[in-house]
């Protein structure tokens, strides 16, 4: 929903050049709101309000964007102007910004940066996707361990304006070593002892995440220890950048979301829904149904396998796509409930017998309640009542196995090293599409009357 | 995995009551791997070890283990003892563990704590699951706006070993209500203008959430502010209390594990996956089995009632689970797509027609190649070239169908205020299933040379 409240003021506002208004626009709320409020003018105005806010406040507010429409304002605005907005931009944004421009824009606005700033933006580029390389940010408190809290809240407030975080000190010696950790907690707590080293404070048994570490382990780990922040170090342990809550926050949503893609045999996508080309999402969802697809076509070379007992008890037809959806919703559900529980951490792969046993159960009480159903119906539409019993007897067998192998499979795909989510449904769908006509077609030769 | 690397020696240290190596065990590391290095130990022998470390240290290790454990503890335990830990313990989190417990015990506990916990356990309580003020924690920095930065900050480490987070204080009036936010970083920029006054420094325009807010709400606002915490108020705007960036991460995975079991057609649930009851984990599963079970029946009605035409064309049977299963794959897809776009904010209802403009060129891409795949095997199978066409064209309609619905009735559902991941999957499957059926037969109808 588009704010449009300010929208005419704004544009009177940028037509008269009023200063003394924008800039009081641009300070007087939450920046976040800031944005918000602006989200109606067209990505020119933005940037022309933009101009009457501090170089940091701008930085702040241009981070609430979009960001397509980030990306559109570097590439089209003067470059001198992005440039020095680009220099206030967090480290870790500003790489992700840099590497959706088109190269030759990158090289113009590298060339009118500090060089601190665009060798920083070089080595974090550096980092492939996906680790917490690419996700760290540089601007992190480093402070020697010989400082007292007083001195290290000084320097703090110093640096404050230049850190995406102040919440954690990292104690580092000369080569950046990383040696320890001091809150801002603790420094506030020990204000009234002013002389108390940095060193005396610290907790040297710091959690740490390294700079090859996937994204996903890295937020696991915030998790685990409720972390404000953690530091990424190299392997000789040197302080190399930091990630920060929110990032971790973006991390989880991707994974999760990814998760739920996987379950429902799509790849991840890499943008967002309405912006990956259309080429791209036919190739990420046709790849697997593509496979779903060539597991169902087993189940046409069944039936056709099975043909002289189908044109015998034509009414057995009538009960396949029920069957088969039976067996593959609870495939799905077990399957489904196990993977969420895995990624999770609630299971691990030694818990497989307690997860089987409770499969097991829930199996033969829902398949118990459906077989009930199924056999009412089949009672009215099958010759006999004895006939009908087919019905009943192989959605029992057909809802068994489905649990039993949805239940097993992301199991087993995680022990062995594959994403349990991303195999485990189209195997389940498969294996119980099939599974389902055989057990149907052997069920009904035991039970059925006339001799085959 | 548990770690047993110290077990031998922890217990060695408990039979001969080490006072000083216990002590030094429960300080030297961080408290979230002491606890691991626990993990070992059955729960009486944590909670003496829990006896050597400081009540503030005590609360923060004891705050690692699984709640089970922690709920096991807190109902065995001497209840004096038990009393003096609640007492150090979040508020948020010890409601929540006092839930857990038998009534009377937590009589016994509540006459134990100061008056001021049993009114904080009693009134955090009462707020209904879900919602902001049952996720809140009351220990919030609550400062007046005429202290200077340096009073402020002084005021602050005498209070933040009881708060759970200091960095952000907000500034109210004598009746509690939420004037402004300062964070720690604006206070110690501000140190060297330590005469500086709160009500100078303070941003106005706080984003806050009410204590009636539902959780998922709570954790967009916090990320779309990127905020490290956010202030919970009453309808009068008195600040209440504050949820922390822990918590919402929490709220985060919690919901879209949530959402990944909906669209499986799981129901929710409450306790983790090993943990749930087995009648309620059947019950879950069973009331959307159920529903989907009734949807496919209607399959086995349409093909009863296209009785003839199946007993005519035999080779019509063998693609029945085939086409069925496109339609169905690619209608999930679509819908889970959609279901996680929404989620996330990256489409709302407005953008419907590109979502179905999208659709509907995936679909005939889709469709196209899978119709091609299909027409290669129907030729073999089926018992002329011509007629192997009704494969490849019912094919394309039946994915074309499903990728419409699948992107259509999600937004439909969140438009009519219901949950589209609980709704969409079984949905689309059931109309999805039955117009493959219809689609099949008509096709073949038009198509075959042989009058019906």
């Amino acid at each position: 929903m588009v704010n449009t409240l300010f929208l005419p003021e704004l544009r009177e506002m940028l037509a008269s050049d009023d200063r003394g208004e924008l800039e009081e626009f641009c300070v007087a709320l939450n920046a976040g709101r800031t944005a918000e409020f602006m989200e109606g003018l067209d990505d020119n105005e933005v940037w022309r309000v933009l101009q009457y806010a501090t170089p940091e406040r701008r930085a702040e507010i241009f981070g609430y964007f979009p960001e397509v429409r980030q990306v559109t304002m570097l590439d089209q605005e003067p470059a001198d102007q992005v440039a020095a907005l680009v220099d206030e931009i967090p480290a870790d944004d500003r790489v992700d910004l840099m590497q959706s421009l088109p190269e030759q824009r990158v090289g113009e606005i590298l060339n009118l940066l500090p060089v601190d700033a665009r060798r920083d933006i070089q080595r974090l580029g550096a980092y492939p996707d996906g680790t917490a390389g690419a996700l760290m940010t540089t601007e992190v408190a480093m402070l020697r361990s010989d400082l007292t809290s007083r001195e290290a809240l000084e320097e703090l407030g110093r640096q404050a304006s230049d850190l995406e975080t102040i919440y954690y000190l990292y104690v580092v010696d000369e080569n950046q070593l990383l040696l320890g950790v001091v809150s801002t907690r603790q420094l506030v707590s020990s204000l009234n002892k002013p002389t108390k080293t940095l060193s005396e404070m610290m907790e040297s048994d710091v959690i740490a995440a390294s700079v090859t570490d996937h994204q996903e382990e890295v937020a696991q780990k915030v998790e685990k220890y409720n972390l404000l922040a953690i530091p990424v170090v190299d392997d000789a342990r040197h302080l190399a950048g930091i990630i920060t809550h929110d990032d971790v926050i973006d991390v989880v949503r991707e994974e999760l979301e990814e998760d739920a893609q996987r379950i429902a045999a799509v790849a991840p996508l890499e943008d967002s829904f309405l912006e990956v080309g259309l080429l791209m999402l036919s190739w990420k969802r046709g790849i697997w149904l593509t496979i779903l697809f060539f597991a169902a076509l087993l189940t046409a070379f069944a039936l056709f396998h099975y043909d002289r007992e189908l044109a015998q008890y034509e009414w057995l037809v009538w009960f396949i796509p029920l069957i088969i959806s039976a067996g593959g919703n609870s495939g799905s559900q077990s399957a489904t409930l196990v993977i969420t529980a895995m990624t999770s951490g609630d299971v691990a792969f030694s818990d497989w017998p307690k997860v089987m046993k409770r499969e097991v159960i829930v199996a033969l009480t829902l398949g118990g309640f459906l077989a009930l159903i199924g056999y009412t119906v089949a009672f009215f539409l099958a010759p006999s009542p004895e006939d009908a019993l087919v019905i009943p007897l192989t959605l029992l067998l057909v809802i068994f196995c489905g649990c039993v192998c949805g239940g097993a499979l992301p199991m087993l795909f995680k022990r062995l090293g594959l994403d349990p989510a991303m195999m485990s449904n189209p195997f389940v769908a498969g294996i119980v599409d099939i599974l389902g006509i055989v057990i149907y077609i052997n069920v009904a030769r035991l039970l059925l009357t006339a001799p085959l």
